[in-house]
């Protein structure tokens, strides 16, 4: 094998992402030296965060080179190996770039056990996702048994994860999506105590009071835009916003204005906090442990949307803004 | 005496406050009861928070009624006592009816000591305005030495001491004001580094830019509005804003729109945090202890206004909203 299927990145896209924004090509492989190992993708995961990486801006991390492969979170196999760390047929999880096929250091990637959870599961629950919902709730939330968490997002992949975690730790729950289906699903799945169909609400600042009676004690935003203003309405004394994303923005090409939120903060002495999970890197083994426990007590679900072949990869990309999703979405090579 | 001129709350204002909102009348004095003082009062705090509590709004604490008197921190002698916590002569402050005398109870009364420093000291750097400029810098800010802090409102009441303080702890202290004579004073005065006319700056994205060339860690944001989003444009990984002000909104009848923070919180993994002062309420004799002890050492210089007469009060609140203060705004009664 000399060379391999690769997704770079073509157009730093405007507004929403289109096909046209990704080309296919083919890289050369280069030799294996020591400490390498040649790996072969199994899953990609596609992120709304990719986004960002794809515009040149100042960001939490570099942005995205024009003509040079995406990178994301994937599993892939060990095909051969000239590390001692790693064998023929281990399964490592890492960043990787959108290639078929990669010679990578060993460094960065980790070895994952096929037989305490599937593969896929690296990838969300137990990888990026999951950390980003546990880290996200537990440190910055601060939650307080009792308390009421609204989750917006809350049938994508971290939504359905952070509801789980508010539930686990005696919170009442109510969390906000765009379909009567996604509304079901996390009352059913997940268990949330209540939900809110936010494109079928006139009024959301009501319906947030309607559905939180005692008001909310931790708002866990995965979205921004209007859904959070609505939320200012309805916060309690010593609030706490998790900003964990603002999808409803990433395809603007100007910057969005809102309601000012610091009158609201001032009004409740509440906090709004932003994070990415590479600031808890140093805390993963004790987030995945904790998550692998509450997996295998049977205490957390977890959906995947799975399509597949390398292919897809950017329309699975770009389904993501379409809320095609129901939980992590992962292409399987 | 039987009776003492007293201003209430004549209409909620609309706006800017004007003095038609107010009313000058005259109140019986109710007997003395066991438990309680006859004060005459000596030193009137007015503040911008007192806006807010002149709207029928959910708030921190209950709107003023109309037809009411106003309240706010005060000073004021004992002429009677019925108590054995206080005696005639004894100088006491807390929370009073705006009213040249009253019957309190003492519970909530704190005597204080002229000799260790100023009556009015009490209701400025010993008081509401030290504390909130202690509390919020110490507590949310989490200052690091050699950290640039960024405050608005710089020369005004808690400005001054929030930048004082900024430099006690080591920091690079950078002001944000409205007139040049502003700026020069909190350089000369207040040790601030750097200062930044705001009114006659075309782009205060990079007017903070320049002052802060290593960026903004910390920022006491005492007015919200433009200036706050053009320092979101500043703001370090990890930086701390202390919204404790929003004097660019409080006359405001619509609330405003602008930037929205979360993508910045996000990008930076940044946090806003609102308080007020009552929330310390039980850590204010160590705030006071550790303010006195600066104050004792030469260390921290306050600037008041002071206007005289118990009949320039609803003035001098108005005043402040044009920013004819320098320093704390007191009126000598």
């Amino acid at each position: 094998m000399k060379s391999t299927n690769t997704i770079n990145l073509k157009n730093r896209p405007q507004g929403r992402p289109k096909l046209s924004d990704f080309e296919f090509t083919t890289t050369e492989l280069p030799q294996l030296n020591e400490g390498e190992v040649l790996l072969k993708i199994t899953y990609v995961s596609v992120d709304p965060y990719l986004r960002g990486r794809m515009m040149d801006a100042k960001s939490y991390i570099d942005p995205f080179e024009l003509d040079q492969p995406i990178v994301s979170g994937c599993v892939a196999e060990v095909l051969e190996s000239k590390s001692s760390n790693l064998k023929a047929g281990d399964f490592v999880t890492g960043m990787m770039e959108w290639k078929e096929y990669q010679v990578l250091n060993t460094d960065n990637l980790k070895k994952v056990d096929s037989d305490k959870a599937p593969l896929s599961a690296y990838l969300g629950i137990l990888g990026m996702t999951g950390l980003t919902a546990y880290f996200g709730l537990t440190d910055i939330g601060k939650p307080k048994k009792g308390e009421t968490l609204l989750v917006s997002g809350a049938a994508g992949a971290v939504g359905t994860v952070v509801g789980q975690i508010g539930k686990i730790l005696g919170m009442r729950v109510v969390g906000i999506a765009g379909t009567d289906e996604k509304i079901e699903l996390i009352k059913s799945e997940y268990g949330y105590d209540e939900g809110i169909n936010y494109k079928t609400t006139d009024n959301m600042v009501q319906a947030i009071a309607k559905a939180c009676p005692n008001g909310v004690d931790v708002y866990y935003d995965n979205v921004g835009g209007e859904i959070s203003e609505a939320v200012l309405y309805n916060i309690n004394k010593f609030s706490r916003t998790i900003v964990c994303g603002a999808i409803s923005v990433y395809n603007k090409t100007e910057l969005p204005k809102s309601t000012s939120v610091q009158p609201f903060l001032i009004k409740t002495s509440s906090s709004m906090q932003g994070f990415i999970i590479f600031d808890y890197k140093e805390r993963h083994p004790e987030g995945i442990q904790q998550l692998a426990q509450w997996l295998q007590e049977g205490k957390l679900q977890y959906e995947e949307t799975i399509q597949v072949g390398f292919e897809t990869i950017p329309q699975a990309f770009i389904d993501l803004f379409d809320g095609k999703n129901k939980g992590k979405m992962l292409v399987k090579v």
